[in-house]
């Protein structure tokens, strides 16, 4: 019987005596009380497959608490400006597919990729043709780029933060010291002819953080931390589905074998050298390595759209067309 | 090409142009080249159920971001006292599951349950009839146990860890001036007769720890965050399957809805009171609670039979009959 400092015992739903065949089903059922679709079909799913990997794998205890270990020291090693379970999800490849899945892209528009936990939001807004990177050792790069809609149009105004390494293959964030003072990393707005552009340095190849966990695992597995040289790039504008990508210089080492899996064919660059010409109207010396690229974004309605007919297309795939589609995300039909 | 500075890309299997489709297996195959052959079929396993969920749900960038939050919450609220990834894995169930799956009972035996996040290993090892509670304010018990093998021999010289709230539903690690004070908790060492007996308190129920990130989500589910009254045991001795259990008061409230899918039938047990004579014997006031339970431990010899046979028929019923027992542990049969 309730006593009467306690809450009374509410109504749910009666749990079984708990086997490993009976479990699942008693969880979702008392998860069945969750007011809020999505919720209550995303942890349906989770807990569905996080119980079949433990049976598939006859999960040990050791195992298990080795897991619940690795994911707090995932967990503790996490501040301000390293962010190790957006590491775990790159390197599990997650991310990409995340990105794929919510930023569908028509074929015509610039393909998305990883973010990577490097991203900060205390960079300068720079005037165009500025110098992002203050390292004198790296190599002098101009970039020129261009974003336009998928028919051609110059998109002006579009906020655009670049962020690279430097010549060590640090970003800036992995100096302790570095303060609040950005460095290889600016926004830049695109101009009236939607072209926006500045001087950095050659990106080279850098391994992901390794001197934590995930650094560990990449280990434990054979597998090795690097990453192709690239350049990270995101557009946001009003109107235009957020763009988070990257550049890959052509030729790069690690080419093949990134360690988060972010290389896109159409992303991989072959880096020029600028023309006597171009050296002069830029202001840069002569034999100055160039980085082009046109960006195409793509608009909102666009990107809902088609999140809408991917997702349709995936629940008839999967063989779950009872699913009801709302702002692109499947939900059960509660009806 | 590579410059001189740098590692030289190693031999590895060639990453292709990633999409939702073929993620998962480039992922596989880069992880391939792990040397250990658990832990590649446990990654593969992992991999394929954490991309096959994202593809289900249609995962959003957003979500994925508040589950990176989430886990990052959950990490950096664990402090040696209290760990929220075990809280995390006890409410989806993945805690019981694993439990079931590595400790295997023969009918015979003492089931096990959830280990839970409030045992230490500081607690002192008391003498039999020893009082395990200092607080004044509970209900007093006498717990009268026996342990025994499943041939109803006494097994003396166990170990057994107990452990349980006070009588505000607190354990004592919860209490911030706690220091190295262990109370309600003991370690009690079985005698020649297999017996064991203390005086301890009536536990009671209590919410689990809800002023974290897995309290909010018990929120966000609908779920009340209480666990029915129950004491917790755990059976230590070389040549037998450490038993880690618990004891269910019967008519206790949840004990239906127990927030992480503790209870089981043959751990629920009605107190008693004590006889005039047990009053004496045991030099406790008359009318004093009695808490009586015969545990029985399985064997290690037991337990690793049952642990490999289980895995045999969980395999088939998988359709992976070409997998190898390793230790009770399923492994890709390599050759």
């Amino acid at each position: 019987m309730a006593s009467a400092n306690k809450p009374a015992a509410p109504k749910v739903p009666e749990l079984k005596n708990l086997t490993i065949e009976n479990i699942t089903e008693n969880v979702h059922r008392i998860n069945s009380q969750c007011a809020d679709p999505r919720l209550k079909y995303v942890m349906e799913r989770l807990v569905s497959h996080l119980h079949d990997f433990a049976r598939e794998t006859r999960l040990s205890f050791d195992e298990w608490m080795a897991g619940i270990q690795f994911l707090t020291q995932v967990g503790q090693i996490c501040t301000d400006v390293r962010q190790e379970f957006i590491l775990l999800s790159d390197i599990v490849g997650l991310s990409l597919l995340v990105d794929s899945i919510d930023h569908p892209k028509p074929p015509s528009s610039t393909e998305g990729t990883v973010l990577g936990p490097f991203h900060t939001h205390d960079a300068s807004t720079l005037a165009p043709g500025s110098n992002i990177s203050a390292d004198p050792a790296g190599t002098p790069l101009l970039v020129l780029c261009n974003v336009r809609t998928t028919s051609g149009d110059p998109i002006p105004g579009v906020k655009i933060d670049v962020w690279e390494t430097d010549s060590h293959g640090k970003y800036d964030v992995q100096y302790d010291d570095r303060g609040d003072k950005a460095d290889g990393r600016a926004v830049i707005v695109s101009g009236e002819d939607g072209m926006f552009w500045f001087k950095a340095i050659v990106p080279v190849p850098y391994p992901i953080p390794n001197d934590g966990p995930v650094g560990k695992l990449l280990d434990r597995l054979g597998r090795h931390c690097w990453r192709p040289s690239h350049m990270h790039f995101m557009f946001e504008k009003t109107g235009f589905d957020h763009l988070v990508t990257a550049l890959y210089i052509r030729g790069s080492d690690y080419e093949t074998s990134d360690a988060v899996f972010g290389v896109k064919d159409s992303l991989i660059v072959g880096l020029e050298t600028v023309s006597p010409a171009q050296a002069k109207q830029y202001d840069v010396k002569e034999g100055t390595q160039l980085l082009k690229y046109d960006f195409v974004l793509v608009t909102d309605e666009e990107t809902k759209k088609l999140r809408h007919d991917e997702a349709v297309k995936a629940m008839k795939g999967l063989g779950r067309e009872g699913m009801i589609i709302v702002d692109g995300l499947p939900v059960p039909d509660v009806d």
